[in-house]
């Protein structure tokens, strides 16, 4: 049994907890009845023995077969891992949403979209990520009742995400504890009248209006703050091409969403720029999980 | 010359000075050169000697046909005006795009429905209510540097508004000045969250989920204890087939959506419920603020 699940780039400025989409970046993992237990990780968190020992994929995974099968099994675990983690690019979503169909698919009992992403509230009560690895490209989601309810738009072949992730994280003493507890009338709603000029923007494909419709007064300086070089990556991009630069997540990374003629030219002024930095030319994915059985 | 425009709908619940949708219900001006001024009003305002003396849209056309044109001269303004005063249906942003463009027909230089938002903006900060009357639709706004930024949604005909207009304005002490200063960071990520998916799904025509997306954290509860029928008016209506229900701007109008073979059904139990109200069935309106000169 084979399942693919990509990259997704959260909140997109404004959409605070609720906007993100998925790129076509992927963690694999292939999963077979064995003799004996097995775990072998290629790519991103190969070198981290925590990772093996302790890994989140298993304990989910065995958390859910063990519910759904009444028999004990070994089983030889195979990740490929691109998806960088604590990068704020949804890989422990990824991770979630993958160890939940897994079980199920390896158990052979049927699960929705729908009720995959239930399931994966209760490792990630934010619908930001979950949503947009399950349900592919664009999506606009709230909880309501531990049910995700969401609605997706295909990212069309002509628009490239650059991402810029850097050589580290952000600290996770700037990330949602730093954010503060109360806010102004008007900063709120300042990001609710963004986050659905957004919306509006991708449903309707007004992507000149992304540049305009991206600004977050809720979230993005305060994180950027903990790595100042954010606030020069997401100047260079709006100035070369960038249709919407936002921070990925939490960070560290930056999305950058581009025209597809655009996308190489701004990836080499941001890498010469930022030369300790990875950049990356993704195509947006409309897939989202990807289940073989 | 004849300007006609649409009354609005603003807020849509969770979508604070941001969402708004047209209500096929007019205002109709028609103004002539004459050797006399004259002004007549029918329908709604038209026992209100202010407005006779103090009349807001002459006011208006004045400021803006004087700079216009360099001479003085006199007309004869007649209104026909279907859009009730102070009840929360944009009847003051009605007044004031039309007395904007009006002077522009009269003085015979074209206006953009752009620069006619921004200029609207110096008398009406908020964009909810002035977008859809110039626009028509459903339409996502946020303001900028004096520009109003919209996408525009056509409004199908399958469905209608049903709305219930009270005997009486919510008192003013409980507007705008009621709404607290400062708001918690999760009913700020609540209203950003349903004010986006509210977006998405009028866009991706999903009404189904208009009724989980209208709820709102904001501003709705705060407004309608100074007016408790309307709590009822919610539930009833919502028990009854509405798509979603929502207090019209900052009220007291309560605005219903719904598939067009319920709207007649609700209005009937609404109007039986609270016959002091006025309860009407429209259309929405797709064509915003019209001029023939």
């Amino acid at each position: 049994m084979f399942i693919s699940v990509p990259a997704t780039s959260a909140n997109l400025g404004p959409g605070f907890d609720t906007l993100g989409v998925a790129l076509d970046l992927r963690n694999e993992v292939s999963i077979k009845r064995s003799r004996f237990f097995s775990i072998s990780i290629k790519g991103e968190g190969s070198k981290s023995f925590r990772l093996k020992g302790n890994n989140i994929f298993i304990s989910i995974f065995n958390e859910h077969y063990r519910n759904l099968v009444d028999k004990k099994e070994k089983f030889r675990f195979t990740f490929y891992n691109k998806i960088p983690l604590s990068r704020g690019l949804g890989s422990s979503s990824a991770v979630i949403v993958s160890a939940i169909a897994a079980a199920y698919a390896m158990a052979g009992i049927p699960l929705s979209s729908q009720r995959l992403l239930s399931l994966a509230l209760s490792y990630e009560p934010h619908p930001d990520n979950i949503t947009p690895a399950v349900m592919g490209g664009f999506n606009a989601a709230v909880v309501e009742n531990s049910r995700v309810y969401s609605i997706k738009k295909e990212m069309p072949q002509n628009l490239k995400a650059v991402i810029v992730i850097p050589n580290r994280p952000i600290s996770t003493s700037h990330s949602r504890t730093k954010l503060p507890r109360k806010l102004s009338l008007s900063d709120a709603v300042f990001n609710i009248s963004h986050s659905s000029l957004l919306t509006a923007a991708i449903f309707n494909e007004e992507w000149d209006l992304l540049r305009i419709a991206s600004k977050d007064k809720l979230h993005q300086d305060i994180r950027m703050r903990a790595m100042p070089e954010l606030f020069e990556v997401q100047k260079l991009a709006l100035q070369n091409g960038a249709l919407m630069s936002t921070l990925s997540g939490s960070g560290s990374t930056f999305f950058n969403m581009v025209y597809a003629e655009d996308a190489k030219p701004l990836a080499y002024k941001l890498q010469n720029r930022f030369s300790k930095f990875a950049i990356k030319i993704l195509d947006f994915d409309n897939q989202g999980i990807i289940i073989e059985e």
